[in-house]
């Protein structure tokens, strides 16, 4: 295996990979006149790769943009609007996405198939293709290499985010450097498989689609398929990369390739960043949470035991209350259908132990609610019971939280 | 089949059926001084049925209440304590919970093995078996007959409830009269298999306990297990039947007896009221949300659609703030995980249809606020695909759900 090392860069996105332009620009679809049309490209041709939604009510550029990923061509870019999902839009909705990916490619002087379209924002309205064409180009127009460009197509892919999700990794190998980068948004309907999160991840690299698309599924098990904010899985989810090999580096073509092993890892430390900035982001989130899982007979079982205390309303609101309520999260693994001894399981805040083997533990409530008091809260479970292991990221419930979903649309 | 009907019975609770006393006192486990511990007797011997918690970290009661189920001995009644969960307490725990029974026993001059137990409260502290064993005394010497023994009981197991819960229904058959009546406590943790909700029923008609088993679990199938408040399942949860045939009428030892029909409908009619008066009271709720699903190829489907919209926080923040945001109901069809052709699912709220076949609707959105605005909220799914249909039962979530929460233990 080559040696290699990694990298994060300060103050840079997409664009930061060699050869992607992108810009973000108002084109009206936000009644706020924000950000709201993304257009992202590469002049070389880009192999890539994608995961979506599971749910069954896929939006109309999830359709889209699946069938761009089964036809194997290879692609320049993506446009992505906010405002409005184009889900639940019937077959008006299939057209609009289509026409969408088409202005793009006219306004890009690029080959038909090409283009990549991603939507989020409310469910159920039409596009409005007029403003979306005027956008499209308006952006085409603009788009820039350098890091504004990157900065404001990240901006421009927001909902009720309160900031931007951008992260870019640099590679150093015996062969060069390339670099992976990405930029993502929340921060509602965040759960496995997937939530209302867009994720376009962009390298220099170059490497098969098949190759591409085995990382993706690997790193995205880990990471975007391990946070939760309010267990509603959206429409609307995609992770998409991007390869456009303008490193000039030789192309990974099978596992076996030197750089093989600095690209999954490159690839997998830029998704589990953004996975847990969009947490940290989720709708009226004080704290990230971060459940670790041990302990458990199978995989399967870690995992369960994780998602179920992430998506338990009271240890979410437990831990929005600083109050160091273990007896919830005990709760929550007993219910999680895992295998469970509940002699053997034993429960830690930060490196404070709070119950162990099956007993409650005098605990010192006022170190406690310190450790609940800081940004990052962090719980470990040991089932004690094998050697598979989970981690998952969540967020607290909030007022906050139910201020932005009660009045989303209005 | 016998002819019978059934009649709901004004102001009136567990100790309206014959032969039952109960009572309901201040023991001081709660701080605020309120009745927190109750007794339940009949001097008949009672058949007994009951359904238990499916948390891996079962209570001590409730492994108790289990052992004494599976003697099925005959038995006198059961104490009742708020304050104390006696959940994940290990070994002394589980003597507290004998010991708790045992005092019961004494205090009534009753056989060993005669009562079961019930805790509800905080989870992971030990019983204060000083309190119990005079507060259960206190209860034994002042049970009572009369209304104001059952309400007083319904008063003592409540926790974060706003009020008791009391059902009476008699059933007027050929053979004569019998007496169906329960009592419940929420409001928060409550979810199929099940809740932290504990539910006594009382009956003075004669059954068989293997019948009477039989018909609960049929129930609750469709009453307690399809409500939710905020998709926790609680540690402490159990529902416990108790039949004194004190009504006199001839005893029910198979489905082929004439009352079987009568006493099947009256216990459905109890637990029903019971489970949609505990999301009523969920906490911080200002909506009961019923949820229909429909034309479903199976039951389960039916029941996982139901459940998966029940349990969305987008949901239930969108009704809280009277947002017809049906595109979150939609969404949540769309990952429950049952068979969906989302061109052939409709929604109606109320009975305005807001999708219909795959496609969003023209709806008045100043009619379907009026209509979120009522204190009951009906959705309605169409799956479209086969004649399973499912019922559940849920809550809005609201500030004041986060408010109760944040804070249970200070």
């Amino acid at each position: 295996m080559a040696h290699y090392t990694l990298e994060y860069l300060n103050d840079a996105g997409i664009t930061t990979c060699r050869g992607f332009k992108a810009n973000g620009i108002a084109a009206g679809l936000k009644k706020s006149g924000k950000l709201d049309l993304a257009l992202v490209y590469s002049s070389a041709p880009c192999t890539s790769a994608a995961v979506f939604t599971r749910n069954a009510f896929k939006a109309a550029p999830v359709w889209y943009d699946m069938q761009v990923l089964s036809s194997g061509a290879l692609v320049h870019g993506v446009a992505v609007n906010s405002g409005c999902a184009n889900a639940c839009t019937g077959d008006q909705g299939m057209i609009d996405a289509r026409e969408m990916a088409q202005i793009a490619e006219q306004a890009m002087e690029a080959t038909p198939g090409t283009f990549y379209v991603m939507s989020t924002g409310v469910i159920g309205q039409h596009m409005p293709m007029d403003t979306i064409n005027k956008g499209i180009h308006q952006a085409a127009t603009t788009l820039c290499g350098e890091r504004a460009g990157g900065a404001n197509a990240a901006k421009a892919i927001m909902t009720t985010d309160t900031h931007s999700k951008e992260v870019a990794v640099r590679v150093n190998t015996d062969e060069g450097s390339f670099t992976v980068a990405g930029m993502a948004k929340g921060s509602g309907m965040i759960h496995p498989n997937m939530a209302t999160m867009l994720c376009i991840i962009t390298t220099d690299a170059a490497i098969a689609a098949e190759q591409l698309q085995t990382m993706l599924n690997k790193v995205i098990d880990s990471s975007f398929n391990m946070i939760t904010v309010d267990g509603d899985t959206s429409t609307n989810d995609t992770v998409l990369v991007l390869a456009n090999g303008a490193a000039d580096l030789s192309a990974i073509e099978s596992e076996a390739h030197p750089l093989y092993p600095a690209l999954l890892t490159a690839l997998d430390e830029v998704v589990t960043h953004l996975a847990r900035e969009i947490v940290r982001d989720g709708e009226g989130a004080e704290h990230l949470v971060e459940i670790v899982v041990e302990g458990a007979v199978t995989k399967e079982d870690a995992r369960a035991v994780a998602r179920s205390i992430a998506n338990s309303s009271l240890v979410k609101t437990a831990i929005y209350g600083r109050d160091a309520n273990w007896g919830r999260v005990i709760c929550a693994v007993g219910y999680s259908g895992a295998t469970i001894e509940p002699e053997k399981v034993s429960l830690k805040l930060g490196d404070m132990a709070l119950f162990s083997k099956g007993t409650p533990i005098d605990f010192d409530e006022e170190h406690a609610s310190q450790l609940l008091a800081q940004k990052e809260v962090r719980f470990a479970v040991d089932l004690g019971l094998g050697n598979q292991s989970a981690t998952m990221w969540t967020c607290d419930l909030t007022h906050e939280y139910v201020n932005i979903n009660a009045n989303y649309r209005t």
